[in-house]
């Protein structure tokens, strides 16, 4: 059986992180992803390694290139520029992370390529979206965790603004996006037209926090840092030590706290008048607190996790990604990707799509393309002659 | 036009967060979402505010679970069983967040409601997934934050594991949930079938992680907490204090750099050997760091981020949420999303699904269902007389 979205051609005019994240994911449900590189440079996220052996494919843009075609382009060439309309013409969905305009101005906004192709799905990924007043303003990833209120919600109560420890908001900006295009392509299915799509890292990471937004618009509460307690507040779902390493407990209902209790050995916490609701349990949470942290202290994490989760008790040791990657589970759910050998024998690996579906087929991953590898080989395709290949590579416009 | 999921059904047997995030986001879409509830307690969501104006409708109920319709059904009772049956066989998708296997013995699994409805796309969202030694844990967000590895990356170096401030892991579980159906969707346009689609928290955590997961899988180097450090670990990307309050900055290439010493006032720092080059400055950035924190103290952080963001330097003040919804930027983006006025005239949110899509179509949502307000409407359509539903009804099966 065909892949989801075998037969989709998306042309991949985007750099770094969101973008390239999102053609990644098109790439893995079986689109076949042109990606457009300026001449000499290519993307950025190629040069985040000083590594001399990640040179030009830093680990980061192997990760999120696997299996595209590189066709080097320069788009402030006007021959550049036609290669990519013809290219457009032909193609299903167009993605581009430049500033807010600076397409339109090359020729290649929406409304210049939706003349060209009715059908064409034209994505734009950007730090604050296609209009309003803050749509100039460059960004990165760590700076829209600190305009989105993330960080003035993560870590422990009165702590400094604390990110998230890796960028969360260029990930599921990416992923936002290329969950646009599925629904633009639906769409097109019954409309037979395609449209624009726009989507801010700003939007997104506002989407991401949508549990404690929704509940703030409503309550006016503002929401304050929690720590490592659970979303329901309860002082039996935090993080404790054990006798060698921490450890996140669920202890949410009263059935789970009971458990709790039980398997701690200190069944007589269930009679207390202290701990008899979760509303008390919250009152008195620092007492509460101190008995299960020195009974947990008895045996080590991993003893706890078999034995609560087995009991009905969500309880996780906190682990290191080594530890994490390692575990026999994990390599069972065929989320690590090995990709076919490149040239050097070394082995190279992305992330698959995190979803497991029946017909979706192998996706047997080539590594990530050197830049300008698959020049020639596309415009070959559109038509144009090696002659007139070589006059564009001369000219510098490709 | 329609909307991208004008006319798809989707049966949705979940309950508090990923499982409705995703039929959230799939009704914002325009599908009809039909939410199957526990008669008399329905979704356990409902009950997370212990406010009485949100009796049985907490604030974070309403915002996922607006315009969908509820059905209350016994999914323990034979004729129970039979209903859902029926509303399989006319629908599209159908989404469930028990523990795996649960649906299975209950005669719901996919093997037998495909059997039924062969275009049926039946996605699964649990812990750990349908496969693998540790898919019979049971979950909540926070213990799988700790168990993928998140926890040890997040916070300042050096700190104890630090979990993310809100339910980072459920909300994007269910957007990938929603991907995977959207995938399938599309998958069927070609095939004419459904298939069964497996979407785990864990997945999906490291899923979200990927540009420090692959990096790690291919230099053998694990990801250490950064603290506030962007993901290109310049000094001069990072928070900083100013006159009043803390501003993210995002200085990350060599021209940034350069502006950002200029609009400080600190042009000298250009020339200084030991911030020449981006290597030089991470091998002193203590040094850079405490000059660039001085001349930050002179100006209050809206004025810098003004300053700097039209320059070309990436920099956000860190706001509060509170701040973020009422900058005049986000109310133009029509992310915010007003529900209808429920009966008792109180205001109520959600958020849109954070993508602008040009013909998408307008969205005004209903509020969220009371348990089981659909109850009568929908069996009647599935072809039951009144007599036959007030026989289910007193039987205890809806």
């Amino acid at each position: 059986m065909q892949q989801p979205l075998e037969g989709i051609t998306v042309v991949d005019a985007t750099q770094v992180m969101a973008g390239p994240f999102c053609t990644h994911m098109l790439r893995l449900l079986g689109a076949r992803v042109i990606k457009l590189e300026k001449p000499g440079e290519g993307d950025a996220l190629r040069h985040y390694s000083r590594e001399s052996k990640f040179a030009k494919k830093a680990p980061s843009f192997i990760g999120f290139n696997t299996g595209k075609e590189s066709v080097s382009v320069n788009m402030k060439h006007p021959q550049g520029i036609e290669v990519v309309r013809r290219l457009v013409t032909h193609a299903d969905v167009m993605v581009e992370n430049y500033r807010p305009g600076v397409m339109a101005r090359l020729g290649l906004g929406y409304k210049a390529l939706n003349e060209l192709n009715k059908r064409l799905i034209y994505c734009s990924v950007s730090g604050f979206g296609q209009s309003g007043p803050l749509r100039d303003n460059p960004a990165y990833d760590h700076v829209v965790q600190a305009v989105c209120g993330l960080m003035s919600v993560n870590g422990e109560p009165g702590s400094d603004p604390m990110k998230v420890g890796f960028p969360i908001v260029d990930t599921f900006t990416g992923y936002c996006a290329a969950f646009g295009v599925l629904a633009a392509l639906q769409q097109r299915e019954r409309t037979g037209l395609g449209q624009q799509v726009d989507v801010a890292m700003l939007d997104s990471a506002l989407v991401l926090m949508s549990s404690i937004v929704t509940p703030y618009l409503m309550t006016g509460a503002a929401p304050k840092k929690t720590g490592n307690r659970g979303y329901n507040r309860s002082p039996t779902s935090d993080t404790f030590h054990t006798k060698d390493r921490p450890i996140t407990l669920g202890a949410n209902t009263q059935s789970q706290f009971k458990t709790l209790c039980r398997l701690l050995g200190r069944a007589a916490l269930i009679e207390d008048a202290r701990f008899a609701t979760g509303a008390s349990r919250e009152e008195h949470a620092e007492e509460l607190r101190a008995v299960i942290q020195l009974a947990l202290m008895q045996r080590p994490a991993a003893e706890w996790e078999t034995l609560l989760n087995k009991a009905g008790v969500p309880a996780g040791m906190v682990r290191t990604l080594p530890e994490v990657l390692e575990e026999p589970h994990l390599k069972t759910r065929d989320l690590v990707l090995p990709l076919s050998p490149a040239g050097d024998g070394e082995r190279h690996y992305s992330l698959d799509i995190g979803i497991r579906m029946e017909h979706r087929g192998a996706v047997p991953m080539p590594p990530p393309p050197e830049l300008g590898e698959h020049t020639s080989a596309v415009l070959l395709d559109l038509g144009y002659s090696q002659q007139e290949i070589d006059d564009l590579t001369r000219d510098g416009a490709i």
